[in-house]
């Protein structure tokens, strides 16, 4: 009856959606982001020039009626970015931090298995291109997750430029190189074997490149690739890679990340340092970043900048997978009696609002205690409040869960202490 | 650049929009209402049953690669929520409250100055026809403009069947009828008159009909009405909006509401209660709603329901006109050094952001007290901190706006009090 891909969420799946959006938001509010929202419509023509090809072809396209030109809807939000601080933020005092929560579209297809509405939360920080930089985009995407209480993740950390660098040396076709790369990022050993034998590569350094991207850990990793890599500019990479990791002790989250010198699943804008976080129990990655220092220039000034973002749903799964349950529930009381006494239920309910409690208010003429219950247990409501008596109306608070009663007042309703009165 | 009438919202625009968001659906929370998220993308010949044929009209419709069927983007919410009731919704008890933030699409002509994309914020209360649901989604609605702090503004309130019933017996044509329905919402007497003479109306119905639409104000106009009435269906209608309108001095929100008898201006799927939201300084209104007993039905089960939404955009340019400004601000503090200190800084921005600061750090080598106090200014950030000195760092505490300092120590930021510290 809807189009497969596209969400609908039901009430405790947008109550989720929506906490986590918060929890994140809320780490890049302390380090001086500021949430904007792209447009959800972009001309192609101006957007492409900063979108992959595999990405544009997903899009989904539409004819601007006004003036006959080609619309997509926001496949990816970092190029629009790149797009609005080119021509809009030209002015603005760099750095500039900007975060954002948006759906981004792709056509996937029937029988792929994949969202066709993807919903991120991520962040850009643009005009820096210091290490500092990275650490910091590191450090606020580990700190959202202990914050939203996922236990068991990691960054995988890279650095584009090393295995980049080795690949251009290898002198295969371009061909080969995509052959080479994809191999890497299957970690398919034997493959990428064969494709470096019949490079132009000597036998020692095809030893040394296999033994390079097999690197996996910590700092102790940056040593021994050391001893690898010959060349100024990988050399280069490496420092880096080894000053952005020495931060990350600072902002407390070096435990979470894992250095891989083998990680080359970078998209092709990306220039420098990148990772992927993976969660346990989601076999994809749930957040994905890095730095991009070429990406703006395409749409005018030339910024170098950095940035990560989330996939939404994957981190729900992930923290579904990993027991980590966020509470739901739809009200605190259901305050209910008889059409004759709805004028002091609906002041009663008014002073309880005012005091935060989310109150249901019903009129209910002839409906028995037990339906009552029944109602307020099936959405999750744990407070009952009954007023009942024929001409002077009377209180009666009923714990939903246990049944069990006492008198009121529906004067005491002006000075119920306590969260959980009804209890 | 970006297609017309496509919204950009920049960082300030932004956090207004988030602001008013959070608020209202703070309010609708409070009343036991539950978020939901309807999917961006509808089936065209599924959601269009109940859709009004302007609004599919003016619809972005998109093919479906998977299988062609024809998508529309959400054009309005409501409909969707009526289809996700009768199809997802069934088993689930009522009444059933819901809410939503979300954005709808139509096509407008580039010189009718409408924007294309509009931002709403609003709820649908389902499975209940007394008049208590009416007035609970006035009580929303004006608590809601009221947490704003909107200071002027009015909810015009009609209802539907009153009028509906008097066209009806004009015994016009189908275009007489919708003529006369225009002229009524122009509020142009002239022509009224005009198309009642031509109707089979006698004179004295006419009279009484010109009298009856002329009638707006407070419970007064409801006496005034009962005299001009004679036919049982509106006499009840007129019975329904008094019954409503008194329940709302209870919800201690009846000094907002302004009874229209010749209010007609009702979406095609409205049958009872219905009302504008109108503030000062902005010529539309800023919100409707409405009971809609019948739409529900059209995808199956029949639920009689009510609800409202607020324009965003709109509300943001009423607040704006009426002197109510929320403020924005980047971040509490800018906390600047040199790179060999870099360590401590960011252990100390740390401390700072756990205890709930929204701290920027930044490494300057070589940057004067006077550029950083710059950025400082252009960013909004009220207090900036200094890390100096050659081998041990020492900490200066700058208020950006005076340029005032006071020595501090890296070792004070565990223990610093006060929201304000840098002042």
């Amino acid at each position: 009856m809807i189009p497969q891909g596209v969400a609908t969420f039901l009430p405790e799946a947008a109550y989720l959606k929506r906490v986590i959006e918060r929890e994140i938001l809320t780490i890049f509010f302390r380090w001086g982001y500021q949430e904007i929202i792209t447009p959800i419509f972009e001309y192609l023509d101006v957007v492409s020039v900063g979108i992959e090809e595999g990405v544009l072809e997903k899009g989904y396209k539409i004819v601007d009626r006004a003036n006959g030109r080609v619309m997509i809807l926001r496949p990816d939000v970092t190029p629009q970015v790149a797009r609005m601080v080119a021509m809009l933020f030209s002015e603005h005092p760099k750095p500039l931090r900007l975060c954002y929560r948006e759906n981004v579209f792709r056509h996937e297809g029937e029988h792929e298995g994949r969202e066709r509405e993807v919903f991120q939360v991520g962040g850009e920080l643009i005009g820096l291109s210091g290490p500092e930089a990275d650490a910091e985009m590191i450090g606020i995407a580990v700190q959202s997750l202990t914050r939203l209480g996922l236990s068991d993740f990691k960054v995988i950390l890279g650095q584009i430029e090393i295995s980049r660098n080795f690949i251009e040396k290898t002198g295969l076709s371009k061909d080969g190189k995509k052959q080479l790369q994809e191999a890497l990022i299957k970690k398919d050993v034997g493959v990428v074997k064969g494709i470096l034998k019949s490079s132009k590569m000597s036998k020692k350094e095809q030893k040394k490149f296999l033994e390079l991207v097999g690197l996996i850990g910590g700092e102790k990793v940056l040593k021994e690739a050391a001893g690898l890599i010959s060349n100024p500019t990988s050399r280069k990479a490496l420092k880096n890679l080894g000053d952005v990791f020495s931060l990350l002790k600072y902002h407390g989250v070096e435990d979470r990340v894992m250095i891989d010198l083998g990680e080359i699943r970078g998209l092709e804008y990306y220039t420098g340092v990148f990772y992927e976080v993976f969660a346990e129990g989601v076999g994809y990655e749930i957040g994905r970043g890095g730095r991009y220092d070429n990406l703006i220039a395409k749409f005018g000034s030339a910024y170098p900048s950095t940035g990560f973002a989330f996939d939404l749903e994957r981190l729900e799964l992930a923290l579904e997978c990993q027991g980590r349950h966020l509470p739901f529930s739809t009200a605190d009381l259901l305050f209910a009696g008889p059409r004759k006494h709805i004028n002091q239920i609906i002041l009663a309910a008014r002073k309880l609002r005012n005091q935060g409690y989310r109150v249901i208010h019903r009129v209910c003429d002839g409906e028995s205690h037990s339906v009552l219950r029944s109602y307020a247990q099936s959405m999750g409501i744990p407070g009952i409040l009954l007023v009942e008596g024929e001409k002077e109306p009377k209180l009666v608070i009923v714990n939903t869960e246990s049944g069990k009663k006492r008198k009121g007042s529906l004067k005491e309703i002006g000075i119920l202490k306590g969260k959980t009165f009804w209890k």
